[in-house]
């Protein structure tokens, strides 16, 4: 059929199993050719294409409400909900995003992006259904690896003790991003191959019958293991334990199962878990085999082949060089031990994983026990290094402040996909951790200017013995620049001048530098000259650097690719005040008090002034102010 | 015993269980004298008398590693360790810390206060015993209450998926501060009544062994009930599904089942966890009979009687006014939801939960769960009120962010214990919750003068619908200023002025409004004439009256109870660059980028210099500095 054509749901309250077959069919084609042009999360998506049409048939959204756990498996439910028409423009600037989003649908009651919210927040929803006294369904839809995140267990606890309504539909497809790791993995693990959990039961049950004959105090026994039926090592006794009926496993790509599952669950009083199997990628070759995860969330690729099309980047990418610079430590420091929350894969940790597999750690969604972990660690004289984007980095700040830089501990933190990201949008920027970590006492923070600068960082990470250091790198790719052979250490708190001028001066880091670079040289020709600093320490500043720019009064420049709030400038800001230094014109670039959407960096950039135009017209500016003072850097 | 004798708990090995209980006497006496003297937290620390003293006579400490999660029922611990006579300074500015701390000694390898880090860091020091292959014990020792913490749900599914060698202490003693709830405390209430746990399993066992006479078919399921033998319902399923081995209950204040106990732990591959039984306040009377948890931490007391020692407080508690304005609203409008993470006696809000009930939810240690629920509730035009501590909001950073801030819901949330704290010293200062929400875009936050204005903040708050809104209140209690009768709305990102002045103003809000007025009073004298603003709006910045003030290039002073880096006064630098305004010296006090230790607030303000003096002298220069410029506020 054609999907453009679809407005609501209501439709498939009518279809047969044949036709919601093929249905299910069309929407797979349609995924799989959309997301060759332009990228998206395609494996998740395949594997709900029959499960979301389920769940559209079994309730009445918007009035029942589903909340889908992370949301990039959303895509099949934006095609049912009216959007198939908007694919071409998914993930792009102002076009559908790759989430669910309130502004969209009515249909997309919760938003998300970071893992394990939706349970709190279908909580939340049933509480206030309960007091508007109100009927609808509550379903958030979770995968088994979001379920380890802890906020998710938090709200499985609490749920399963207020006894509200709620149907949680869990996902389980044995992966979240990379393959799943954890105790509840394991469980899980012991359900799916558990397919005749209710024909033991009944065994059972006629078993019983008959042991009462056995006598007196073995019967009293038999009446115990009559309550403990449910506790059948096959059963769900994890979540009844928790206060959830279980049901399951259900074949999650069979509609007549996930039918009369879904309807039985209607009846439940209670919460209810329903425990559906699907698999990652389904029905495209290239994405059901792979078994690491790159089929979660891709570019473009070539549909008939499923071979990636390959990008044009000149340098290795930010994260490889990364993880590939502490592997090349590793070798001779037996300190140091490597974690990640769940990104082996995109924080290209296998080359590690590999060469140390005693000394790497893949915990899963968990960003506060990975934190916390690595200050344990690190009390026994090792160094840990934990890798984790910076918008993730957000989920474990306390853990940071209260168990890392308190206590002042040896923690090396590589803060992946600092800056904008682009396609993923305004939940995944990474664009707040400056101003959340550098109000912490005894932090240092650092990004370099390119891939030897960071190699080279991470060796003074990694010798760095004074407390927590933190170095943030950009998604995407360095530029290609020569490397040196050796690492080296680079002075904690060391400013590096790029370019000396004597009109004007920037201070940047980074990702901005070639915008700073640019806009020197631009204004080279109009008779500005401009000194670039390549302030490559967020913090410590380099004070030296800044009471000799500062003391000679030239007017300041400060460019960030980070939130202007509490950030880079506002040090520079804070400095100039508490020196005394009253009469310096500082002026700052960069992100502004607003959530910056999806789109390509560079769109975004524009979108928001940080561009070297800007750059250009701000300086002019600084350096025609002040003209009438004179004063210059000689 | 004289306890002040004791160095190290070596002289344990050799005692008899008559000299153990004798011991266990004599630390009670020795806790319930100091404590009522210098107030800390009795209940707990009386709970594990006998289980510290029987932990340290089964393993050897600092070789093998106790991590006390939370960290203040460490009392014990302390004494045995050699601290027993530094317990007159308990908490006090220099003295003994009320938790664990790395500098006071060996034994202290875990520093903490906030909960459910235990299992993490445990997980880190076994990951680092095993890599440097080590031999020793590593003994987290983590409440009930703090276990449904999310972290360390994060942590119990890694331990259980790793099998370290771990030996977990539960100490389950039915309360964390207050009663707890959530479907945890459910199974560990069916596990406290399941005494016979071992004998049913030998009772089941040889019920098993008859079975097979029945035949052919029903054997076979007989087997897998053999499997599952150890999920019988009185077992500890929860723990054995995630891996762990479960040993209990044990009577925690019985020598002999707890020695039994650590012995056999002691002897287990993988992790276990012993489960203790104990009772929070054991052998005080006033402290055991506690039912809601005013005995969690108390201020000095009268030893016979357990009278608290009143506080010459006049004005209404904070916690207590706050609460108690929304629960007036609450009457009047169905909206409201209040919410709390395991605080409902610090925040006072037995009102709310005695008048609505089904519009109260206290959801455990779980603030990630808090305020992504409260998220959940605003997204269907309810109103949240989230009650929680200043220091514990650190938790949910990311959950503000990216569930509240984000999609710009109508949350409400109170922001108690901002400022410093006092005994409970650096864990628990509430001075990064400016830093760390005012870079949120959509954000408002708010601290009233007074607890008249407290009230109407609570109103506006209520009223306000665009956004989530924060309102901050420090610690203690209100000045006992005349209430208006009638709660009213003030127009959000207005500032007041309180004082009229022409040569030089100050900017600040909440706590330190007293300190400007004396010292603007101060200055009086000395013909300095000072303006002082209550800048009560953090974000948004009144900028009528920012512009109003820096255009007549008047010196500004700002004062916040706050860490400086990020803060209120760096918004007012961000201003004043953003617009241009060069020449007017704006200085800033608050707090240095430092952790702050314990001790009065008083002390701890004339440590950091925070101080009525300081305001003094730093005025004093602004004025002077600025009379080249002659400008003043006409």
């Amino acid at each position: 059929m054609d999907l453009t054509k679809i407005t609501s749901p209501s439709f498939l309250k009518n279809m047969n199993k044949k036709e919601l077959e093929s249905l299910a069919s069309d929407i797979r084609s349609f995924l799989i050719e959309k997301c060759s042009i332009t990228g998206g999360h395609i494996g998740p998506n395949l594997g709900v294409v029959e499960l979301t049409i389920a769940l559209h048939k079994a309730f009445n959204s918007p009035k029942d409400k589903f909340l889908w756990d992370v949301g990039h498996q959303a895509y099949v439910h934006k095609i049912l909900t009216g959007r198939a028409d908007q694919f071409d423009t998914l993930r792009q600037f102002k076009g559908l995003s790759g989430f669910p989003k309130r502004s969209e649908s009515e249909h997309d009651e919760w938003e998300t992006g970071h893992s394990s919210t939706s349970l709190s927040a279908a909580m939340g929803m049933a509480i206030a259904r309960d007091i508007k006294k109100e009927k609808n369904y509550v379903i958030p839809i979770i995968g088994d690896g979001a379920l380890t995140g802890g906020m998710a267990l938090e709200a499985l606890n609490h749920i399963g003790h207020e006894k509200k309504n709620m149907i949680v539909i869990l996902n389980d497809n044995e992966m979240s991003i990379a393959p799943n790791v954890g105790a509840l993995h394991n469980i899980l693990g012991r359900l799916r191959t558990a397919k005749e959990y209710s024909k033991a039961k009944e065994e059972l049950e006629v078993l019983l019958k008959k042991i009462p004959v056995l006598g007196g105090k073995v019967a009293s026994t038999a009446e115990r293991v009559k309550d403990s039926l449910k506790y059948l090592v096959v059963s769900g006794v994890f979540f009844e334990e928790m206060g959830f009926k279980y049901l399951g496993p259900i074949d999650g790509h069979d509609f007549d199962a996930l039918d009369k599952s879904l309807e039985y669950a209607k009846k439940v009083k209670g919460p209810v878990i329903v425990h559906v199997i699907t698999k990652k990628g389904k029905g495209y070759k290239p994405a059901e085999e792979d078994t690491v995860g790159t089929w979660h969330g891709t570019g473009p690729y070539k549909m008939e082949t499923g071979d990636f099309v390959k990008s044009s980047a000149k340098g290795p990418s930010w994260s490889g060089l990364v993880s590939e610079s502490v592997r090349k430590l590793m070798e001779d420091d037996e300190r140091i031990v490597a974690i990640t929350p769940a990104m082996p894969v995109g924080s290209k940790m296998e080359g590690i994983q590999r060469s140390f597999p005693d000394r790497f750690f893949d915990v899963g969604i968990a960003e506060q026990h990975a934190t916390t972990m690595a200050a344990g660690i690190a009390t026994q004289a090792m160094k840990p290094y934990l890798a984790i984007y910076s918008t993730f980095l957000q989920r474990a700040y306390d853990q940071v402040l209260h168990d890392i830089a308190r206590p002042n501990l040896n923690v090396f933190i590589g803060i992946d996909r600092a800056g904008l990201v682009g396609a993923d949008g305004e939940t995944h920027q990474g664009v707040f951790d400056i101003a959340f970590l550098r109000h912490l006492p005894n932090m240092v923070l650092m990004m370099p200017k390119d891939e030897n600068e960071g190699q080279h960082m991470v060796k003074t990470a990694i010798e760095y013995n004074d407390g927590p250091i933190a170095l943030r790198y950009p998604r995407g790719n360095g530029y290609g620049v020569p490397m040196d052979k050796e690492m080296k250490t680079i002075p904690i708190g060391s400013w590096e001048v790029l370019k000396e001028g004597k009109d004007v001066a920037i201070l940047t880091f980074g990702t901005t530098i070639p915008t700073a670079m640019d806009a020197a040289k631009e204004l080279e020709q109009a008779g500005i000259d401009v000194k670039v600093v390549n302030a490559r320490f967020i913090k410590p500043l380099d004070v030296d650097m800044l009471h000799e720019l500062l003391v000679k009064k030239v007017p300041i420049l400060t460019i960030e690719e980070a939130v202007l709030q509490g950030g880079f400038g506002s040090a520079v800001l804070e400095f100039a005040s508490e020196n005394k230094y009253l009469d310096v014109e500082i002026d700052r670039m960069g992100i502004p008090d607003q959530f910056i959407e999806q789109g390509s960096v560079d769109l975004l950039l524009e979108e928001i002034h940080l561009t070297k135009e800007e750059a250009v017209e701000r300086l002019r500016k600084l350096a025609n102010s002040n003209k009438k003072v004179g004063t210059k850097l000689v």
